[in-house]
């Protein structure tokens, strides 16, 4: 077999203003999963809403192109992007403080494929990044298609500072190699991995009250500390999340007395936690403080 | 917004080794799926294998380059390609009659990422068609990533005719909603539509024994009808499959005594009619003879 290198990541043209947009937001963060089906969507909008919900200004940004879900799990299906006196593209605004793009808002059908290869893709997630009115924001979620090709590639080579990843897997071991890779992914980009998160960690019968591991469980955890990364937690599979998001509501919008939504609410902080600690951490850093205790 | 174009398939350079190699090859099935984490490699899986017990001759080629499982799921890990005497690329063989393809086996570790853009895939995927030593197969399985982007659209320009599509959801609206984009994906390149399987179909509880739709129920059928191809019956999820997968044990080599195993060989009956009779009318076709009763 001829031999097969992997593309250097190219030094990408960041111009000023991608970089003024992108200077404007806090904290990015992409989720990430290796396997597909694992809930990512559902973490990236449940992570989205949450931290509006908690008054912080959020974006999200879906960059599967291919299977763009999050209109639909936010509720917001049919909605389109609007276009801004300054030329921009304005989001769809699925709260006060939570603008949304995707590709589904620009498409004419939902049954539209987006038959694209990789060169359209990079220039679609390019103008979601530059030309959109993101304004200042705390949070700009990016929401991933699985695997480690041209769209989170793009993503992250195209804005700055990527705060960290989060990496979401179900518990079995198909899903967790290719969690394994995700991790990879992000430390060949230098971009800090904030952690795994363990999705449809068993499942309670609503007939009898008892557990069944569906797609077994602990896997999550076993990776993360394999890697040495942070395990940010697991999220116990539940049929109504399921019903939650055809529906197009957020889970965490009913309040945090379900279990899914504690677990959910425990993770969010611990990403916050992340963030401020890198964050406190680097400005020491750039202060010439290394090391220091935060 | 700057108006997005679709890429229009190009005529790809469709030449002499290629046209050699897929010449041998009576029936090449390409299995997608709109989302991820829907059974897509199980399926491809399950299909080769029960196949080969059938006795066709099967050849299965992995064309998810960032989420290779096949290795896995085969019990074929840490296996590589070799090289043969007249310069071509020799696949695994799982059984005397399933030989097997994938990525995984030409990296140096399954935690290693193929961060790769399109044009690297595309490449990749050439080879696999282009250089493996399929020699003379019934069935050539295509196990193809989500989505409708470089991979499967290189596969199916590529390959010079596809014999059809296998479409795989679960029934949740967000997997519905992608798995509708794959059946006009398989249009617009003018590759007939096999039929949609839906999976995770209903979860039995082994605790209780009462069934609770995990994933929704119906819509795979609800969309095929809809879109007016062929229903081929749906999968009922069980965790033993999980585990099983997890072992490298396609669950239809252990006989047809469980409900997914009878489920799966009635689809796979279903498959081979439906090439059998388009096979017939397309030969007869060539004789100039139309819709003739067959």
């Amino acid at each position: 077999m001829k031999p097969i290198q992997i593309t250097e990541p190219k030094e990408e043209d960041k111009d000023k203003e991608l970089k003024d947009r992108m200077s404007r937001i806090k904290h990015k963060i992409i989720v990430m999963s290796g396997k597909g089906g694992v809930g990512k969507t559902s973490v990236s909008v449940n992570l989205s809403y949450a931290l509006a919900q908690a008054g912080r200004e959020v974006g999200l940004v879906d960059i599967d192109l291919h299977g763009p879900n999050i209109a639909k799990m936010l509720g917001v299906e049919g909605k389109g992007l609007g276009g801004s006196s300054d030329g921009g593209i304005e989001p769809v605004r699925v709260l006060p403080n939570l603008k949304a793009t995707s590709i589904s808002f620009a498409i004419p059908s939902s049954d539209h494929p987006i038959i694209w290869r990789g060169p359209m893709k990079a220039s679609a997630i390019r103008q979601f990044l530059e030309e959109v009115n993101w304004g200042d924001l705390d949070f700009l979620i990016i929401d991933s298609p699985p695997g480690t090709g041209d769209e989170p590639l793009s993503a992250c080579q195209l804005i700055p500072n990527v705060s960290g990843a989060v990496i979401v897997t179900t518990p079995q071991d198909v899903a967790i190699l290719d969690a394994r890779k995700s991790v990879f992914f992000a430390r060949q980009l230098q971009i800090p991995v904030i952690g795994i998160i363990e999705n449809m960690s068993g499942f309670v019968c609503p007939h009898c009250g008892k557990e069944t591991a569906i797609f077994k469980k602990g896997g999550g955890e076993r990776a993360a500390k394999d890697l040495g990364v942070p395990f940010l937690g697991r999220i116990p599979f539940d049929p109504r999340l399921v019903e939650l998001a055809d529906e197009g509501t957020p889970f965490v919008s009913g309040g945090n007395d379900d279990a899914p939504s504690r677990a959910f609410m425990q993770i969010c902080s611990q990403i916050e936690d992340f963030l401020s600690v890198s964050g406190t951490k680097a400005r020491l850093a750039e202060k010439g403080v290394r090391d220091a205790p935060v």
